[in-house]
């Protein structure tokens, strides 16, 4: 089986690979850009494709992860820049009433200047990667089926995981690809000692704010900087004041030399996840089901936030962050939904498999192209019937104390065996993200809030047909259906009155508890916790047991489909799965709709006239002042006449992405891919070359930004800055 | 005084003109087209300007006006063509749950099938235009000022009116420019039997709805066809069997040769009102108060009305019209508000008056040009703050069938006097209008909802400060400022309990009862409607007194203004009034944001890729057919490779435009003029040649709809149709 696949990734790797000519899809692996090393340099790059492939040398090497955003190393002293969104948390952790830096912008003045990130900050510096697939997909696995398949493969990744991270200072993962068919093991150093160097007010960095998410034209200052810091052996080390900053093996030289339309253009970065390849059925489950369920329920939160934490009272200032997601997140499927109807995603999908299929009716020999197919639409048709009664089961038992009880009981009942065999998210190396969960519930809990939400998400829940119902946890807390959302409120009133978990050090202590003060327990949460877990634990094992099937099938059909493609000699990169993934193609405008067309650039000019002083278009004045003298600086675009402000190419990207540096033809960093077009986000399963656009911040601006308005010189020094285009 | 205007008038016309390169701002009356016959040629027309000036000629004679939107005659039988949106009414008249035009669109097949308009419907043609600013600003009234000069001006007008008028089958008005400055007697035949000939189906007529309108990307198929019916001897007549088509002296050729990008352009109708002269303290009340009162009040009015009246209900049918209405005044009030902001015009108006100050400070004379400003200043001052209390005593009297009573009070005091003494609106002339719109309370009336609306308007009302209310409607209906809305639902509820009006035969039976009757009446908003009379009426008076005295200062300033610009060698057009205008320019993209740019056309194509298949983007299947099988007939433009849709121009254009036919430098129709760019609603206060843009449906799209999917050859072999560009 593994000689199946690396033969099939062979063969499409010597063919020439046919490349669109207006966008460049594809969000490949380091690995495999020597094997499409024709088109890159077709379109523009001049260093050495091969030279990309190793992720500990230049300029891979400087890319970095935070753990759901992407970043790089800008300087010989751990300088870090990724994008004003990605550590607005931290300007937001260290500010207060007196020092709001989120309105005034931060600026460490000196290297002692530098305050702690928002806590739980991470830099991970990738160190190695090692094919595992032999190690995963052994003799001992490929045999079973169901919960012992999957329980088999959870342990060899954990033993893994366990060996890599012997080394000190590291965190280690096993990433599926190809959807199980290929297995790899990333090691990545883990830096805990993260510090915010500087970030431009949030009238600069979140210019456009929510409005201008997922639009164009755009005009954000999406960038802020970071520095990492390490004990003076530079080893990973907790925050010290004796810490000194981390010395990266590779830096990016920043450009000052400005791009053009139609230029080569590169980003790295860290995309989340996609779906290309799934099957008809998972589209329409997604766009006829889930998607469309999600938005009218998330419509529904939303108006609850607003109604019962208006703006201006405390409550909402908790629930800003879920507010901003639920919006962020509606409007994304939406645009997602929008994007399907209009590329004809169900129709395409059912295109390809039909094309598909006559192939692997003619070239099955010996391997079974179609059975496989069909065995995974049949495993598909379950999973989708279980998905529905997962959905509403998560909601119904969303309450966040509920949450928060259920997770301590588990972490007690998986504490009682040996570390490797516990739950993955519930090992010794998990503890400090637990504990860092149980205490943001400090700044994101609000009594009342909670209670809406939760009433409203059990009576959404009732309503629902029984098939999509659990009777267990209907009869542990002792709703039935029907009830009206007031007589809800009623009954899990007293849940909340006679509850200790609204008191962090409660919730802190119970993470040492062993499982038997659980079961003793008078704090109803818990003694919910308790009687839920027997049939959650019934429901997560099914669900194991389905997901060791769907990995396994899921693992054929993907070969089946790989060696498909590479009969056609195409190039097949994985679904983005949060590792080190590079999209190339070019600075290009688009028109995304009949009569309209996107330019390619902004111009400092359009921040004036979209500026209106309140935000999120308030500018600050000294930055509408320097537009309206010209004070360009050094960084006008000649062909523009002006200081280019954000970008737009057809790279291949997604969530994740946010502050992958982006490469000129040299290598040399010219912007920070912040966001997508609305008409892009659909790419999540399914690439439009026609409509994707990326947009990014131009390195020109930040520089102009730093020079002109916010006296960053210090760390424009510490860089270097390169004028070559 | 009317020497000086005269005087102004042509020494302006007498210099050349500058004209803005990239837009053409006015809204000429045809009679100054001569003064800018130069910039006409130079931007393309081939017609001779001067031909342009006679309203009985062609083209300008078969320009009509429906009352409200603009039309022209297009066939030697009367076939009249404007917007889809300005026939809708009528197609919704004809339709039945059985026959639902608005979802199949109409088309008689032949003569005999051509149906009533909707009632009340007119085609107005203009047949002469007579200067009479010397029998309005004659030595009678010149003299006089407040409630005599008002009362004076309106006594001559109405004398005006009626001689006209002794011509049978017509209408008259006297129209007022320059802010009262100069006036027109403007005589048109009255054609009352109107018929509606073909439309095609919302799903083509009215493809984007809401969601488009103001916006740019545009696939609308805005256009049908009347046709004017007159008795068998060539006059006005009711509708009758015996009626035949009307012949009119003019009608326009229809083009299928194209336009190009670039190309002259030029669109003749009846704009409605533009503000453009008004001084910077009027700006700064409907900016600063006025519109966001307004948006704040209608968002709570829509609230009200989706609450009471839920989709799908029986009421919501009745109030759809209000709350399109309320949302398409709504975005465009908030259009201009961003324009506002965005083109500085507050700022631009406070330089334009510094600059005419300089200008009248150096260049008096005899006429004391500062002293006429800062007269108006004053009076306007006085107005803005009346202005505040009659927008919430407006309000609060708005009850329907409080309206309606105190309209036919009125009615009945106004009887009392001989008719040319009665105001304008309840003269015999006006009878029928009063008519019709006591008969179209039943097609928007419900009792629930209207009481909801008055309450919330009332709550609102109470709120507002003491200098802002009315003390006599608040003794006369007896509330108390601090009610909430219940209160006052329960204290209005027996109004709605006790009254006659919401009956149409009792409704109309008062407007033949003399006022005696209503004063002993026991219908409680008849009562009402009595007992405010008094207050009302002096508020009236009041109302005119001020009128009488803006007027005159108005025309003084004008006076002073059209010297200052005449000094400048800059023609003045008056501001828009409802009377035919010209306005001239290019086919023209634009950009109306950084990085955003408007292709002048959209193509067929793009209806497919906007296509949802969900209103409003649910073209007809046939139609999404033909276009993907490129069937374009002759109707395709070279260098857009298919149909042109709609296109972009720079004209000068606002509300009651709508319809208005498009000319190309033959004079041929080559479009109908129908809708604005939201950055190009602010035009109605400030011009931006940057960002105006005029949208228009191109005849090629019309005629390919009509050949193509709505088999309505009948009518293009009724038409001339041209080739030549």
């Amino acid at each position: 089986m593994k000689q199946t696949i690396a033969a099939v990734l062979t063969l499409a790797a010597g063919l020439a690979i046919t490349a669109p000519t207006s966008a460049k899809e594809g969000m490949w692996t380091p690995q495999q850009l020597p094997d499409i090393a024709r088109d890159l340099r077709k379109t523009g790059l001049k260093l050495k494709p091969s030279t990309l492939t190793d992720l500990t040398a230049f300029p891979m090497g400087a890319v970095i992860s935070l753990g759901g955003c992407s970043a790089s190393f800008v300087s010989p002293q751990g300088l870090i820049v990724t994008n004003h969104h990605c550590a607005r948390g931290s300007v937001q952790f260290n500010s207060t009433a007196d020092n709001n830096y989120l309105e005034t912008g931060f600026l460490a003045e000196t290297l002692a200047g530098e305050v702690p990130a928002t806590p739980g900050s991470r830099v991970y510096v990738t160190r190695a990667l090692k094919d595992v697939t032999a190690d995963v997909l052994s003799a001992q696995t490929t045999g079973l089926n169901g919960l012992q398949r999957y329980e088999a493969i959870e342990t060899i990744k954990k033993q893994l995981i366990k060996d890599c991270e012997s080394d000190p200072g590291h965190r280690c993962q096993v990433s599926a690809f190809y959807g199980g068919a290929t297995y790899t093991l990333i090691k990545r150093l883990e830096i805990q000692d993260v510090r915010l160097v500087y970030a431009p007010a949030d009238s600069i960095g979140k210019y456009g704010g929510d409005i201008d998410n997922w639009q164009w034209p755009r005009h954000t200052g999406d960038f802020a900087f970071y520095r990492a810091y390490v004990a003076p052996d530079g080893a990973p080390a907790a925050f010290s004041e004796d810490n000194v900053p981390y010395e990266p093996e590779h830096v990016l030289s920043v450009s000052a030399g400005g791009l053009e339309d139609g230029d080569f253009v590169m980003a790295a970065g860290y995309p989340g996840s996609t779906q290309r390849y799934r099957r008809l059925a998972e589209v329409e489950h997604a766009f006829g089901w889930d998607y469309p369920t999600w938005i009218a329920l998330a419509d529904k939160r939303i108006a609850t936030i607003e109604k019962v934490a208006p703006k201006g009272s405390d409550a909402r200032v908790k629930y800003e962050s879920l507010l901003a997601g639920l919006n962020n997140y509606s409007k994304n499927r939406k645009g997602q939904i929008d994007g399907a109807q209009r590329g004809g995603l169900a129709k395409r999908r059912a295109a390809q498999e039909s094309a598909f299929n006559a192939w692997a009716q003619e070239n099955s020999g010996s391997a079974d192209y179609l059975g496989a197919a069909r065995a995974l639409d049949t495993l598909i048709a379950v999973e989708v019937a279980e998905d529905k009664k997962a959905f509403w089961d998560s909601y119904a038992q969303s309450g966040q104390l509920l949450r928060t009880a259920s997770m301590l009981y588990r972490l007690a009942k998986e504490r009682e065996k040996p570390d490797a065999e516990r739950d993955a998210g519930y090992q010794d190396r998990d503890l400090p993200f637990i504990t860092q969960s149980l205490q943001s519930i400090e700044r994101r809990y609000d009594d009342s809030v909670d209670q809406a939400l939760w009433a409203l998400l059990l009576e959404q829940y009732l309503a629902q047909p029984e098939a999509l119902r659990n009777p267990y946890f209907e009869k542990a807390i002792g709703l039935t259906p029907g009830m009206s959302q007031d007589a809800i409120k009623a009954e899990i009133a007293t849940l909340y009155a006679n509850t200790q978990l609204k008191d962090l050090e409660s919730r802190l202590s119970w993470t040492e508890a062993p499982a038997s003060a659980f079961e003793r327990s008078d704090d109803p949460f818990i003694a919910l916790a308790v009687a839920l877990y027997p049939s959650n634990k019934t429901a997560r094992d099914a669900a194991k047991t389905r997901a060791g099937d769907l990995q396994r099938q899921r693992g054929a059909y993907m070969e089946a489909f790989l060696a498909w493609k590479a009969s056609r000699g195409e190039a097949v990169y994985p679904d983005a799965n949060s590792t080190l993934r590079v999209t190339y193609g070019t600075v290009l405008g688009g028109s995304p709709k009949d009569g309209l067309i996107y330019e390619p650039f902004t111009r400092l000019e359009g921040i004036v006239a979209k500026d209106t002083g309140l935000a999120p278009f308030n500018a600050p004045e000294n930055l509408l002042t320097k537009i309206g003298e010209k004070a360009y600086g050094d960084y006008a675009l000649k062909s523009l006449g002006t200081v280019p402000v954000n970008f737009l190419t057809d790279l291949d990207s997604t969530g994740g992405n946010s502050g992958s540096p982006t490469f000129n033809r040299h290598g040399h960093l010219v912007g920070l891919l912040f966001d997508g077009t609305i008409e892009s986000v659909n790419g999540d399963w399914d690439f439009d070359a026609r409509t994707t656009r990326t947009i990014h911040v131009d390195t020109r601006y930040m520089l102009w930004v730093m020079e002109t308005i916010d006296n960053a010189q210090r760390l424009i020094d510490e860089m270097t800055i390169v004028r070559k285009r």
